[in-house]
């Protein structure tokens, strides 16, 4: 019989060791959330430690990602690669326990979590993806899908705003297999929380449709377990298990203070705490007998043999979605993609339309989700302007009974209405994208991205295959004004690492966009489209070269596409509903037999990958470049500029056509601005 | 006895008549609120059109501000000066009725909504604001702050994350004379929202500390009325009043569903909704017997009057207070602001501390918050960390009651504590701003900049007052890793328009940033602050010229000053903490004999408001320019820069100083980059 009350300690122990021996961390959750840790990990969590990636773990996040050291704990302890030396490695240069848990960094961690409030978010989403899997994979006496996700999470979790998003999207979706604990401790940085959070948690879960128990003693890992047990056994809503805890349990004087929270408790503490404790053994000593309480090794080889058995059984009964599953959960795109990618270019190619970029957007992605069913849209209500959905993705809903509803056909919904929930929708989506199976894109006006922003950001760092449909994206949308004209965010974008911005011309531009969105695995993807119509580059510059479109920025047109046989005086660069305007200018400068080349570049990000050859043959050096984009100059200057067409004050308020010639976004304008770049030079 | 239908059909028909003459808005919103519009405005609000600033007038704001044209109709019945012509120019360039309330642009627009969650937010703010001018200036016998903040705000309000931030805080604060209109109506852009909006709201309000009322009809103005009379009469509480409408109510086709949301109704469907309303006046015309209903010119000035008799009491009694309310409300610094400021810089200066600048704008508070009460404070949770409290500024805190708490000595509290609420501190400080009497300021990790962005472009679209104290400003955080790590935030937050943007160097560069910071009436600041101790400048750069700090950039070091009598070959311009680093850079490329200046650019943003003159007694032309900053590179170059040291990758977790060395950020490195520089020349 495993001793709880020592393998908790163990748990206090490793992180009150580990923080002391980094001089930095939070030793305080790790210390207070031990009991309730036992409880998850030690009785209901099924997983296996050789094998992190087992499709159907439970999963598990650590929202309140500040005590990472419980998490390193329970990943040591329980027998994923994570060896001591990695925990007296704690917070140091490349060692596998960050300061807090980062995906892809070390086994057994799900997400990186941090940034308070997204870890209860992914679960979200993770805990979605599971259930529409299951409902398109499981058969009749096949399981195959069928694991929990649970969810530790703290006050500082619950005082966030997307915690909210987070609550009401779970519940509304009836995710019933998702268990949030609850580190209920009365302390947060500050101190006690009392003066600035009154909020009666367990009423306002059960307001936005949840189940919850509790309080309960977080202390008592049987009480835990119980609470657990009861909400994994019904079907009905996702639960939240309140844990009354201490902050920084077992140490004398530091125990219920926000002390505890977020540094090192002392030589002289850790002593006291080590005999409050009656844990006599030396730092990061941890006995035998403990290790042999907390080993999960074979209970989770011997329930990931089970299921291997059971997806034998399902592979011989369906053979054809054995496969797709295992190509799903890999996140491989299927084999006909890149026919599928270079048909929808040539078609967007061949058709011309003269239509928004969102519209154009939405033609790719007919293509694309008739032909990609991991393909997992939505839009943040609104639908009918981002044009997220397709004939091929049914708006996701639920039945009386909670389940998935399914069409006439048997189809699972493939388009999710967010509501007005910017943040949530892009955590939601990360969890989505790390629980695997799916790749998720979202929609909303370019200008509220800064309501998800750090969740984009998140994505960038955990390398995760998002997608972002950013309609609305400048003066061009007219008259809603400057809360909704996107002034500066394009650039922005573009400033977070490891994430790709496109803001393509036309329909072929777009298309295109969708294809390198869908094979960049290890990046997310924002798309900046327009509301309105631009016209169809071919019109303009027949002879444009497609295949270039992917590396980001390529010749577009060149003064002899428009009768000058002279060598380019001048480069002009453009995104997006600008580039017609550039292709324009082009000719009104070509009649004063002024030679000019027209370089599209859709995504600064793309090109900025490209080689060097790549770039001085797409802009060479020596001839002047001027830049036009409707926002902020500041990114341009980069590329060399001699003068940027911009926009660095906020929009007005008035239909686009008029806001156009008040911004300066004319033909001649731009025609005007290279001459007087010519004669600068 | 007035005619409350007409007077709501009055609102209904400017509506739909206005954005069928723009082609575009929103007249749903204000279709159906129209009978809710009629029980505040006609019958509670207090406020007098004749002048929109006096200081006790109820505050309203619009959450929904997509229902603008409700705003406007009211502000023109009622007898603002906005005459009809404005309003069939809506959503035209230069109009006084954009698309979205615009504060600044429409006399008796309280705040700029669109985004939403945000203006029930700001009306938080708000009502927080009157609350504590109230407990500060009143006195017995004396009632010369008394107002109520009234919000209106729909679904999409509720479904965004900030609202609850925006509900908890209230519900702390006891905000008993803030009462929100919640028009349910059941329809999103998406439509009916039952599928993704679950939340039983009034369950949700009420865990949150609030009052709530209803649900009652929301076109039952009596109804409405007597709900308001309710709130009113309470003190204990925030209200929320539950109104049932029907979107677009009176269109016969169009009401409840979300085709009414976002486009005309068109001529057809306007013709069947006047006959509907029996409504047969052309569009804009509004018969004199309901503009005699809606007016409120007289009973504003009297009310006003009278509360100008109040004061003239209140400034016998007590004419210092008096004459400070009327500063404060103002936005007027003191009369020693010039001299307090000197003071505290050369202080700074002559002291020479080597502290982290968050500790050096700990030190410049400690003297502003001393000598100007109105500093209010506050961080989202990590006071001990942003040290944004001084002696001056008490925590704040409610009494038992509810009421303000008073420390020993009288004094209100000037410190909040937002919990862990970004967006929100973010958003309840542009309120406090708005209802003016105070310059609030609050802090929190650079990096959770991302989650109240909006908010803190809304600031600067609002010209805004407010000060955000971001700490822990780069890599030099250490082990909190990359989450915590800011990369791309410096130079994104300088491309939102009219936001200013200071990173200093040492105490007298932090203290001239919070002088200008304050300075700032039309601005809103972001002080980015380290969490390491920087090596006062003075150490290295005695011969300062301190009275160009403010300029934004400054020659710091010459040549000469490191004993070379010649010209500088080069300029390294550095940022906050890398400026030590740049002039051991210039001391280790002096030994070389090499002569390099070193410019100080603590705030690009007003470096660039610069004359052309200055710019080029700082950067020379003809000379290299190097930029060190621990960030993303991209916005460097528009100055014009041979080499940037930066990062644009994500950081890492580790000791700070493994991490400088580690991303190239040492003086040897610098110095060779440098001399590289000079060779490629």
């Amino acid at each position: 019989m495993a001793n709880s009350e020592q393998m908790a300690n163990a748990i206090r122990a490793l992180a009150m060791d580990a923080v002391q021996q980094a001089n930095s961390g939070h030793p305080g959750a790790p210390m207070g959330m031990a009991d309730m840790a036992v409880a998850l990990w030690g009785r209901h969590l099924r997983h296996n430690p050789q094998d992190p990636h087992w499709a159907d773990r439970d999963r598990f996040v650590l929202s309140n990602g500040h005590g990472s050291m419980l998490l390193y704990a329970l990943l040591h302890l329980t027998g994923y690669d994570l060896p001591i030396q990695e925990l007296k490695n704690f917070r140091q240069l490349h060692s596998k326990t960050a300061g807090h848990p980062e995906v892809g960094v070390t086994p057994g961690v799900e997400t990186t979590t941090g940034p308070l409030g997204q870890g209860l978010t992914n679960a979200v989403g993770m805990a979605l993806a599971e259930k529409l899997l299951a409902a398109e994979f499981n058969q009749a006496g096949h399981t195959v899908v069928d694991h929990h996700t649970y969810v530790m999470l703290g006050d500082g979790c619950l005082m966030e705003g997307i915690s909210h998003e987070a609550v009401a999207l779970a519940g509304a979706w009836r995710l019933s297999k998702l268990v949030a604990l609850y580190d209920d401790n009365g302390i947060s940085i500050d101190g006690q929380v009392a003066p600035w959070f009154i909020d009666n948690t367990p009423k306002r879960f059960e307001a936005c449709g949840w189940n919850v128990i509790g309080p309960v003693d977080g202390h008592d890992a049987d009480a835990v377990d119980k609470a657990i047990a009861k909400a994994r056994a019904q079907s009905a809503k996702p639960t939240l298990i309140v844990c009354k805890t201490h902050i920084g349990k077992g140490s004398p004087n530091r125990a219920n203070t926000s002390k505890a929270h977020g540094e090192p408790l002392g030589a002289e503490e850790i002593a006291l705490t080590r005999a409050a404790l009656n844990w006599p053994y030396a730092p990061f000593e941890v006995p035998a007998e403990v290790y042999a309480d907390w080993n999960a090794k074979e209970a989770g080889a011997q329930a990931q043999a089970e299921w291997n058995q059971r997806f034998a059984a399902y592979r011989a009964a369906f053979p054809e979605l054995a496969a797709e599953f295992e190509r799903r959960m890999a996140g491989d795109l299927p084999k006909h993609f890149a026919q599928t990618a270079v048909d929808a270019v040539v078609e967007a190619h061949t058709k011309g339309d003269t239509v928004a970029s969102r519209k154009a957007s939405q033609i790719a992605l007919e293509a694309f989700t008739a032909k990609l069913p991991e393909l997992l849209g939505g839009s943040a209500d609104l639908t009918g302007s981002n044009l997220t959905n397709t004939k091929s993705t049914p708006a996701l809903r639920m039945d009386a009974k909670g389940a998935v509803a399914k069409t006439e056909d048997g189809q699972i919904g493939r388009h999710i209405n967010y509501g007005v929930r910017e943040f949530g929708m892009a955590a939601v989506m990360n969890g989505i994208a790390l629980h695997g199976g799916f790749i998720p894109y979202g929609g909303t006006f370019l200008t509220f991205s800064d309501y998800s922003r750090n969740a984009i950001r998140m994505a960038a760092l955990m390398k995760q295959r998002v997608i972002h449909v950013f309609t609305h994206d400048s003066i061009g949308l007219g008259e809603d004004g400057p809360t909704h004209q996107s002034i500066e965010h394009a650039a922005s974008l573009r400033l977070i690492p490891n994430l790709d911005v496109w803001r393509p011309a036309d329909t072929a531009e777009t298309t295109v966009a969708w294809s390198v969105a869908l094979s960049n695995r290890d990046k997310p993807t924002a798309l900046l489209l327009s509301r309105q119509n631009l016209q169809h580059l071919s019109a303009l510059a027949p002879k444009r070269n497609l295949g270039d479109i992917s590396r980001g920025a390529y010749v577009l047109s060149e003064p002899a596409d428009v009768g000058l046989k002279k060598k380019a005086k001048a480069v002009i660069i453009a995104t997006g509903s600008e580039v017609q305007l550039a292709l324009k200018a082009q000719r009104l400068l070509a009649a004063k037999k002024i030679p000019v080349r027209v370089v599209s570049m859709p995504s600064t990000t793309a090109f900025d990958r490209e080689d060097v050859k790549y770039k001085k043959a797409v802009l060479p050096t020596g001839v002047p470049r001027i830049a036009v984009e409707m926002g902020v100059t500041s990114g341009w200057w980069k590329y060399g500029c001699a003068a940027v067409i911009g926009i660095d004050t906020y929009g007005e308020s008035a239909p686009a056509p008029v806001l156009f010639k008040h911004f300066g976004f004319t033909e001649e304008n731009v025609a005007a601005t290279v001459l007087a770049a010519l004669k600068r030079k």
